[in-house]
């Protein structure tokens, strides 16, 4: 059946919401897709459930398309679970934790791995029941430090999770390739544009995994792509080609001692010495079990990225703490690489780029003093050449060569991310017990992926994107459009009435879904209203037109409607809606 | 597209859990449609999910039906709009409330009419937009004091709550009368037998309303229905027709004082002085505001009604705290209605039944003392003759007549609530400012009705009924039964396959969902199963039947099956599924 405007609730609003940063916050607003409840909370008007709703219909159909089984879990989670994994701590404040009556404590979901590892734990008795993946659409909570953005970054989100059950990692591997492609198809249907970037792991830990980003201006993430179209990722992962080092030229000068109290930054020193950042080296003092002290060098305009140190050490290398620095003899942000040759205790992985044939200035390892005119062999490499190591240790940025080593340049794009795939390994499964008896009997704990996919981001992706909106409104694909057409009658009354409800019908016979504008305001209104409510077609029926039995037809994003009989307008529909 | 057993998740159990201790709760957990993660958690598995799903499939299409406006709100309500409406207090415990990282406190929505209330306020502007009816279908949280059989008492469950807005009464009880009758089609729909009760608003408030109740010997709530079939209510609202009293009779003796030390409760008395409880009177000492102190005298084997006793006194009398009543002089534990004529600031009322022509004991107003031989006119009446008030005090019982006077008897079951209706009228319009200009331009508060269905409650209360289960397993109604066609291949190989495969999808083309065990267990086994799962109909096929184009269908509730060409099973699968 047709819905009528005047008989659901689309409170669309002419003025921009002053709280509304971003266009996805501030259309949805406006269209009366949504309504802020409080800090991060929203309520789904009709046009936003109606979305909301289509965009989960896509998500099960591609998902049960894969084998991947549907369930639904509980939000409330004994926080047991949590502690058993040490995840209550890797999540910290983000995690929100109820307590119930008796005093015990529940953690509210953001995710599902452990629910979803104890309940295989109940159902997974051999090797015989694998491959097995389990997923549900639901109600996720975060208690974000900052919710923002609307429905983009809110405290409370529907979410598809689905975890992958193998008895071997081949078996992940393919879990994981069918799961990302049906990822793949539905971002697709709902008509986002979308790169697949590789990425790093957050406190879910895991080997390898994949984010699915479209982008956008306003994303929050950082994506790196290179112009060749072959590679992708977000900046926390992204690797370079080899670049070029060269720590053999000579001294640009005596290595001179400058006074530099108070300078607790680089652009501190810089400002004071007038030296370019990229003419400081940044050193940076980290620890780890096995390796012991280690020196990370990036030059002063680069960051570090600590994934790549502890990759390039080979163990869990993380920032040292000031304290335990300065008790080991470090000038903490004084420091420099030219330690001497007594402090042989100590790595230094440096960055290409900061291993240059150039004029450097550096921390003197003295409070309160930096030099200038450092030369890696003279000053470094000639004391200490075995416990040197140059790498690729700094974030990615645009003009990077690519890792692909075919030329290709990596170029700085904003994404937002809409999915996740991950390869969790054994992780949750050694920690809850989920062992399995495999062929020769042996027990094995099983290899597990988890994947998500943040369904009400689809919705805001869709509107942020390039084509998503213009200044008048948004522009929906079809397959996610609250409805599919909107009639707008000029005036709803006697034939006109009479042609928009025969028409509607027959387009709701054909599998569209119509809204009809029934309201008696001006058609100026209602054509400001159905721009900005962003259905992909609409019919315009008046009394003129109608004389010729003639209607006319706009697609969202066409200049002019078109004028179109009345017996062909079902096929121009249908034309309409499979191009958008 | 059919599914096959082994590919979707279906662990039946032979064993009956030892938590579980009514049918519902140990059908679907021997069935595998649900598991416990905790107390009052489940986890939905395949079938269980289905079945959720139909059900709110049913809810949702009725619902549209009467014009109601789908949207979603947040689980996560800002506590402000609970103590705006005082309900944080009259909640009490049984809400969650969860505390962000800022500190600030969250309820988890039991019920939204805070919510919907603070919606309806930003979007209503005029009468012309009313009426206007909002429903939503989604995860409700209630902390429960001891959860319970399963998903009956879970707290974590799933309910379509709806809320009216009209300018008047009469308004209001169109809506309300408009969900009423939706709410007759969907359990009718659902295949769940039901009774639509009076009862007594909870915390809610609320003038008038009803639940909808499923009878069930394993229901929580004691229903009363005139075997006239005119009338049912539930036991705290139920009325009775005026049950004859007899206060002047002549005394059965001299009043003789009774020793009756550690006599804490009727029972210890009875015990102690041979007396049995219907010859004892229950004197309650309770306080209202404006009407003082009041004696509530009921039968030692009856139940004080308090709501019945607000209405007689017109007041809102409550029991009085023992301190506050013993400061007044009361013997609490050893109250009598015999006080004497000192104390007429006292109110008594009496139930019709404990004001008898009798023998009667009762407290004799002095610590560790009752009295035997009371006698109505001698010790109360002449004292305090305007002191009296004689009515329906205490909750009905089986046996007492029906209000509604025309030699009806009532009679006691129990049920299960599945639905509830209310009359709000302005409460929650009031506290939360939701005023609108009526057709006069006059400022006015809305009429507000709220309306609820457990969507999991239907489905334990489908399995409680008497028809929905037996001692094989669960016997499913076919509109909400996870499939409605089971098809068990005796061995699922060759042409038994092959016609298996066959029928499914045929099956399916008619708009019927099946189910394929395709396992390689034993018939038995498969019977057993079969049956445990409750699916409405079921085809075997086997090698010897289909040497002769046919295949055995049995429904669940069939003594045995019937055989039937395979040309016809269509047919006779439409019969039985409409059948059930």
């Amino acid at each position: 059946m047709p819905t009528q405007w005047s008989k659901t609730l689309i409170p669309t609003l002419r003025q921009v919401p002053a709280e509304a940063e971003v266009p996805s916050h501030q259309l949805m607003l406006r269209a009366g897709m949504i309504r802020r409840l409080g800090s991060g909370m929203y309520d789904y008007l009709p046009l936003g459930l109606r979305s909301l709703r289509k965009v989960m219909a896509i998500i099960r159909q591609e998902m049960d398309q894969t084998g991947a089984i549907e369930v639904l879990l509980p939000t409330l989670q004994p926080i047991e679970l949590w502690e058993k994994t040490g995840r209550r701590t890797a999540y910290g404040d983000n995690l929100f934790v109820v307590k119930d009556r008796h005093n015990r404590e529940l953690a509210l979901g953001p995710t599902h791995e452990e629910v979803m590892t104890e309940l295989a734990c109940g159902y997974i008795e051999s090797y015989r029941q694998l491959p097995l993946t389990l997923y549900q659409i639901q109600t996720k909570f975060r208690d974000e430090f900052r919710p923002r953005f609307g429905i983009l970054r809110s405290r409370e989100f529907q979410m598809k999770d689905a975890y992958s059950f193998d008895m071997t990692t081949d078996g992940l591997n393919q879990s994981y390739r069918r799961i990302y492609d049906a990822y793949c198809r539905i971002f697709e249907r709902c008509g986002v544009p979308y790169r697949v970037v590789e990425a790093e792991a957050g406190p879910i830990g895991g080997s390898a995994n994949h984010e699915f980003m479209v982008p956008s201006p306003t994303g929050e993430d950082l994506i790196l792509e290179s112009d060749k179209d072959n590679y992708a990722a977000n900046m926390e992962k992204c690797e370079t080609a080899v670049r070029q080092s060269n720590p053999d030229g000579p001294p640009t000068g005596v290595l001179e001692k400058i006074h530099t109290p108070d300078c607790l930054t680089i652009a501190d020193v810089c400002k004071l010495a007038k030296i370019k950042p990229k003419h400081m080296l940044k050193s940076l003092v980290c620890h780890g079990e096995t390796t012991g002290w280690v020196i990370a060098v990036v030059r002063g305009d680069h960051e570090l990225n600590e994934a790549k140190l502890r990759t390039a050490t080979g163990d869990d290398v993380m920032l040292a703490a000031d304290d335990d620095a300065r008790r080991a003899g470090f000038a903490i942000g004084f420091v420099g690489p030219q330690l001497g040759k007594d402090r042989n205790d100590v790595q230094i992985v440096i960055d290409f780029d900061a291993m240059q044939d150039q004029f450097w200035a550096t921390g003197a390892n003295e409070t309160d003093y930096h030099v200038k005119h450092f030369n890696w062999h003279r000053d470094v490499i000639i004391h200490l050449p075995d416990r040197i190591k140059i790498t690729d240790l700094r974030n990615a940025i645009d003009g990077d060569p690519s890792p692909k080593n075919d030329g290709g340049v990596l170029r700085e794009t904003k994404g937002i991310e809409v999915g996740h795939v991950f390869k969790l390994g054994c992780r949750y499964s050694e920690d809850l017990g989920l062992c399995v008896l495999d062929e020769n009997n042996d027990r094995k704990a099983l290899v597990m992926g988890c994947y998500g996919i943040g369904v009400n981001r689809i919705l805001a992706a869709a509107i942020e994107q390039k084509r998503g909106h213009d200044q008048n409104g948004i522009i929906w694909p079809a397959s996610i459009a609250p409805y599919q057409v909107l009639i707008t009658p000029i005036k709803y009354e006697g034939e006109v009435k009479e042609t928009t409800d025969q028409l509607a019908m027959e387009l709701e016979r054909n599998g569209h879904d119509v809204l009809i504008d029934d309201r008696q305001d001006r058609p100026g209104v209602k054509f400001k209203d159905a721009d900005l409510i962003g259905i992909p077609v609409r019919i315009i029926i008046g009394n003129k037109a109608l004389k010729d039995a003639n209607v006319e037809i706009k697609a969202r994003t066409a200049e002019k409607p078109t004028l179109v009989a009345i017996t062909s307008v079902t096929a121009h529909v249908m034309e309409l809606v499979s191009l958008t």
